[in-house]
């Protein structure tokens, strides 16, 4: 697959896998504290142009997680999962499902590290059930999705 | 790799996938309750010479687990993770890593089917992060945990 900006996605032919590699400009707490505060996470997951609606968002080993993207006619896609680890600066370890495709749960980990003096290297890596699942996901245009929250995560983190 | 007595276990070339069949001789309502009760679990799983300690067994959509398997010398074994969907009678996925390999957390799926008049079918799957991560819990001898756990399971059904 192509890059999008500084986001790299790989998606081997033979795991069903995606891994998505992204520097951010920032020290590695800040970034952290981006993907496991509540109060930011809506400020800049998913597209941008969707209203966040938290349901739960309980950000710890253990806890668990529900949002609704909302668009502008109100149609509404949720999404909920549970927090194997949470573990700062570096690792997050969670299921994925859209509630659109009920079971095709998927497995994430995300792993920092500092590169730089306030560079931090983002990996993502998540597992499906299947290259199917996958490759759907894929052609269903996450990698927009991916774009704009990158973008707008790296907006959040200069306001910080 | 082999079947243990009715236990079916399939790991497929292409997919760090752990494909495991069984039939319980007992309605599904009963077998789900075996899984999914924090009473009952201490019962039947994990090999029989060992004591089940239970730290926290929350089962349910959204909830945790951990528990440890200690030996008859003392040593201890842990195993940890969260319950992303608990439905009744049929479903159960939950996340799943041994604290003696951390990271190595896997996706595991469970779905139980009436095939008969008090026979249920039990389908588990299990995802791994990589064939090295999956070939190497074989290696380990899991096969012989999971069929001392299956054979107290059948125990526990007749009990029930």
């Amino acid at each position: 697959m192509a890059s999008t900006d500084t986001t790299t996605i790989v998606a081997p032919d033979s795991l069903p896998v995606i891994e998505i590699t992204r520097d951010f400009r920032a020290p590695i707490a800040q970034v952290f504290r981006a993907f496991s505060d509540p109060e930011l996470i809506p400020q800049w997951l998913g597209p941008r142009e969707y209203e966040f609606v938290v349901d739960h968002l309980d950000v710890r080993s253990g806890g668990s997680y529900r949002y609704v993207h909302r668009d502008r006619d109100g149609n509404e896609f949720a999404f909920r999962g549970c927090y194997h680890t949470v573990e700062a600066p570096t690792t997050a370890i969670q299921t994925f499902e859209f509630e659109g495709f009920p079971g095709e749960v998927s497995l994430e980990f995300m792993h920092l590290e500092s590169t730089g003096e306030d560079v931090t290297r983002g990996h993502f890596t998540s597992h499906y059930r299947s290259l199917e699942a996958r490759n759907g996901l894929i052609a269903s245009g996450m990698e927009r999705g991916l774009r704009d929250s990158h973008q707008r995560l790296d907006e959040l983190l200069t306001r910080m």
